[in-house]
């Protein structure tokens, strides 16, 4: 393939001819939803955690917060089961060329991954490179070392390619077959 | 014990002498905290889902959201991992003295519990019944046999003391110590 922006820093999101424009949430939301109905897996997105200010209750009609603030996650975004096991996972767009800065992802992200983990959680992140219209898997445990030990402050285009696993779509209703993935990689 | 108010159908919450005016929900959030500090388990309740409308960009500030409803949650509130296993509940309190209305919990977290047991999680209801100062555990199949099958339209207190699990504290850091139950409940 050839990418005429290559040598560029930043490009727009170009993914998929038949989903040009979506974001990964939605692709993800999607998935979800036909695993969901299809009796694969249940996995869900959290709802963005917002603190609320102000709430007005308007007679006859429903409650209107009037003041509220976005905060900080404490968690992954996803979770849920498949197979039995629990799954957890962020995920990110990264419109960068040749890397994924850490600074994309908060430590406290890092440690619930971390956390799941050690009780045994199927645990990984979801990566949308979008220079290069392609999504990857990065098992939690090779994220975190490398995340932990490396004086590198993200992960190297070249490092995804060699240590992810790309994710392919299975047809529109699945415009992100992360689970494929999960059965090759982590052995289930 | 002695209940003055047990003739009434409405009394006021009043569960434990030490935490007195704490929440079912407080309590949880506690316990899981402690579970997490411990490393027992990793649980975290979801954020209440919340529809943005509207967000102003104050410059120098944070973004403030100015418009915004409430969602029907799509699942139960809590989930998480606990011994490997992938674990999904519903928290309710309750203050009537007889029942736990049906009403009370919403269908589509009845067909999310449905939908996870099917995928082998550990899946139940909490149920605090203020006038009786005492929390249960619910396995998720015996709630939704009786949901299912059943013409009533409210579990009996009968019902909840001779099919539900007693949760008990363990001490101020765990005020309902709903791990311990599962330990017991669900053989693991």
């Amino acid at each position: 393939m050839n990418y005429p922006n290559s040598n560029k820093k930043y490009v727009k999101p170009n993914i998929s001819q038949s989903r040009r424009g979506m974001s990964l949430e939605d692709d993800l939301n999607l998935s979800n939803k036909t695993y969901l109905e299809e009796g694969i897996a249940v996995i869900h997105k959290k709802p963005t955690p917002i603190t609320v200010v102000n709430v007005d209750y308007p007679k006859r009609s429903a409650a209107k917060i009037t003041e509220a603030y976005f905060k900080l996650p404490s968690t992954t975004d996803y979770n849920g089961i498949y197979k039995g096991k629990y799954i957890d996972f962020e995920a990110k767009e990264c419109n960068l060329v040749t890397s994924f800065p850490f600074s994309s992802i908060h430590p406290h992200q890092v440690k619930h991954l971390t956390d799941v983990i050690k009780h045994g959680a199927i645990a990984f992140i979801v990566l949308r490179m979008n220079a290069h219209e392609k999504d990857f898997l990065i098992k939690g445990n090779d994220f975190i070392s490398f995340y932990n030990d490396c004086s590198r402050k993200s992960l190297s285009y070249d490092w995804i390619v060699k240590n992810g696993h790309e994710i392919k779509h299975r047809g529109l209703a699945i415009p992100c077959d992360y689970i494929k993935v999960i059965d090759k990689v982590f052995d289930l």
